[in-house]
């Protein structure tokens, strides 16, 4: 059983830090994004340096104090927040910011845990060359957390998650322990991968603070296009005609659905859609070629064929960097529209790429026969990955339907498990998910999960209740 | 401690499994193929199922029997072969070789352990897809092995390791379970990733049975180039700028040193040779290219731009693909070549992309304080991966020079550690860097190694004695 992190203990472990490392936590450090749930008390701390971590967490285990390591904040299933049990210290990253160095050569550049997204997409930028993480909230998530959740976001498909883009990770273990690991290394056969095992371990086995991330050239040319597609199933035949056509160089390929376009322009009536009417699915395209192709010429030549076969209807290529941007802006509004207009519920799901169509058709009729609801599905389809979210009917509140989201969620995911997909494609577990995780989970994974979480962080400190081990409420989160 | 796999062992759990499955080892399970050990005997099981591997895996718990999975019986750190300790049971997955599945648009196919590498290769090729891993041992290599030790080869630039390219695996716990992780899905995040733990564990977690392997579109162009490059430095700046021009479509980046050419030239004189005289250094270069892009007049700028910086004095680029693979036929035969004049000390090492030169210069330096001999370094410089080989003086045997070898891979692997580099880039640990991965390894990763260990396999059958966790022998083999 874990103590709180009461005044005793914050006092005590303040007078082994610097001056302003132990304080109040603040709001932004409690609440939720999406505002489900909140820390109701915790001790915040600050540290400077991965000796500071060390320090903090060495106090955490002898005094079975819980610690919940902080990035960004936007995090979307309740990794960050800690509604019920002892009060917790927060590790905000934040302060450990620095470019530790960066070898544009080599491609790689190793940065701090609280180094923004954003702030590391530009680092990279003024060498030279590209960070291709990207996701909505970059200019906010922090690289721990990135790599804590292992994130995913819009270039997965050409560049890979967040694992594939981290090389070696310097971290904090239970004990206190750091773990060196910051070699500028492609290759490293040395013994088990402890570094994928820390990311995606949500915090729950170690704390990050330090990355080796891996860079990439910038591609020499980009072509954007939007079009319009009959179906999710003509969008993925025009996913591969492209990649074909590439040799894999397609860098993103986003799924929207017309519920998407028709609540943009319900709650940002001044951002112009290109389309009119609002078409029921479209896709938006990017490729990075290198030099010696015509983008814009190559980005034609494929959806001539695709157009061709029937797989799109109409489209728009970008001309500017400008027209590309206002395609990704509202590509990036969808999730803040998603946000004004209030969901029941979302789901972060993957299915496997032939089973989109049918999935995406079977999951709205069965949410269809719950009630009269609103589902904006749209998502990383390259990946395989939807957000299926699901809205009240126009003119209500998601209040209102509260009492449902059990009932939707348990359909949605029984179906997801039934297409053999996941029900957290790129969000993680948390504490919003993990009754889900105990219901779908494959029994052998939960068991070594456990075991491993119950040797690495014995005392059970490490963001307690947050993806597996002992859950100290007895209610889960859902 | 475990009980040897004697005759009453095997008959027990011969009753329990289809006629034919339990049978005595053959040589080619016994021996290493540099020939430094064997195994002296052992029991050999050939499953035809998880459901068999299972069974296996449960008797040998429950009679604390080791247990030695075991590929194509490529490997090179001994991880196959079990010089001393109890009798273990060779678990060879050569029967489980079917290809479960294949999905071409999803870029995705499901085998079995037991299939080779080049049947995994000629698979994807069938359904117009590539499966990029490629290594010299790959018509004999099979994919259990490749996974269990996250092996390497020449794509890896562009396409990763065999890590990168399996998406989930199917495999047997050691206490019989079986982990069914065999979904068709890029993106999970569901829980720690045990994937990415079994995978480079080298046998010792767990018994991967079937895996998903991605595959990726075939280049529409590709372009080969052999160059004379005046210094590894050079080499490198090449690359970069192949990088640059191709948006990091450069597949392949092999450094070849004179030495291995003159190795070539000595046993296999037939072989013909691009260059006369033969270069200090040079580099086998491929581009994968999209449509719409011609190959090799893109390699032309390429290597124009790279002379005009002196990073290149003469490079030929091939004209067909039979010439194409004549290049990649030399390439190949250097670890031919290196085993037929005999080695005294082979080294696996990664070091810093940026550090390449030096530490060749510095290593070839120490090697010859110790003594007159001749030093082979090739590899995937891409990757920052070197074979850095020592040989006798020309016309002597390795044999005479045995009790230099200790000293050698001190200085070597030394420098290594001193570079920040690591002694094991792509063949792992197996039971011969053992000592080595203790004297150089992180400490807080070795004891989490450890403990991860002792708590996934309790009784110590999986592979005992390779990686970590007790070694029954005394002394460690190097």
């Amino acid at each position: 059983m874990l103590n709180p992190a009461d005044a005793t203990f914050a006092q005590r472990l303040a007078e082994r830090l610097p001056p302003d490392t132990i304080g109040p936590a603040e709001p932004r450090h409690l609440e939720d994004p999406r505002g489900r749930a909140r820390t109701p008390q915790a001790v915040l701390a600050r540290p400077r340096s991965v000796a500071e971590v060390a320090t903090i967490l060495s106090a955490c285990a002898s005094a079975r104090v819980g610690l919940v390591p902080f990035g960004g904040g936007t995090g979307l299933v309740l990794g960050q927040i800690v509604p019920d049990g002892p009060a917790p210290l927060i590790l905000s990253l934040e302060r450990m910011n620095n470019l530790r160095g960066i070898w544009p050569e080599e491609g790689l550049m190793i940065v701090e845990a609280g180094m923004t997204l954003a702030a590391a997409q530009e680092a990279a930028q003024a060498a030279g060359r590209l960070f291709p993480l990207s996701l909505a909230s970059e200019g906010t998530a922090r690289i721990g957390g990135v790599l804590a959740t292992n994130a995913g976001g819009v270039n997965v498909l050409r560049y890979g998650n967040a694992r594939e883009l981290c090389l070696g990770i310097e971290a904090v273990m239970a004990d206190g322990s750091v773990l060196h690991g910051l070699k500028r290394l492609r290759k490293d056969n040395t013994g088990y991968d402890l570094k994928d095992l820390l990311i995606g371990s949500e915090g729950t086995l170690g704390i990050i603070t330090a990355a080796v991330l891996r860079l990439w050239p910038i591609p020499a040319g980009r072509a954007t296009a939007l079009v319009q597609v009959p179906s999710p199933e003509a969008a993925l035949s025009l996913l591969s005609l492209a990649q074909d056509h590439t040799g894999g160089n397609v860098t993103s390929f986003e799924l929207i659905s017309g519920q998407g376009l028709h609540f943009l322009h319900e709650v940002m009536p001044d951002l112009r859609q290109p389309f009119d009417p609002i078409p029921e699915w479209s896709a938006l395209v990017e490729l990075g070629l290198p030099r010696g192709v015509d983008p814009a010429s190559t980005m034609e030549t494929i959806l001539q064929a695709g157009a061709e076969r029937a797989l799109l209807s109409d489209g728009v290529i970008a001309q500017s960097e400008s027209q590309a941007q206002a395609l990704w802006t509202m590509r990036e509004s969808i999730p803040l529209a998603n946000r004004r207009i209030g969901a029941i519920v979302s789901h972060d799901i993957a299915v496997p790429l032939g089973e989109i169509g049918n999935f995406v058709r079977e999951a709205t009729r069965a949410v269809g026969q719950i009630g009269p609801f609103r589902v904006n599905c749209f998502g990383h389809l390259g990946d395989g990955n939807l957000h299926f979210n699901v809205f009240p009917p126009a003119g209500n509140s998601a209040q209102t339907y509260r009492a449902q989201a059990d009932e939707i969620q348990r359909r949605v995911h029984d179906l997801v498990d039934r297409y053999g997909g996941s029900i957290s494609a790129e969000h993680g577990i948390g504490r919003a998910k993990r009754a889900e995780l105990e219901r779908y989970g494959d029994p052998t994974k939960l068991a070594a999960m456990r075991a491993i979480k119950a040797v690495l962080d014995p005392v059970g400190i490490l963001n307690p209740g947050a993806v597996i081990g002992p859950a100290w409420p007895d209610k889960i989160l859902s």
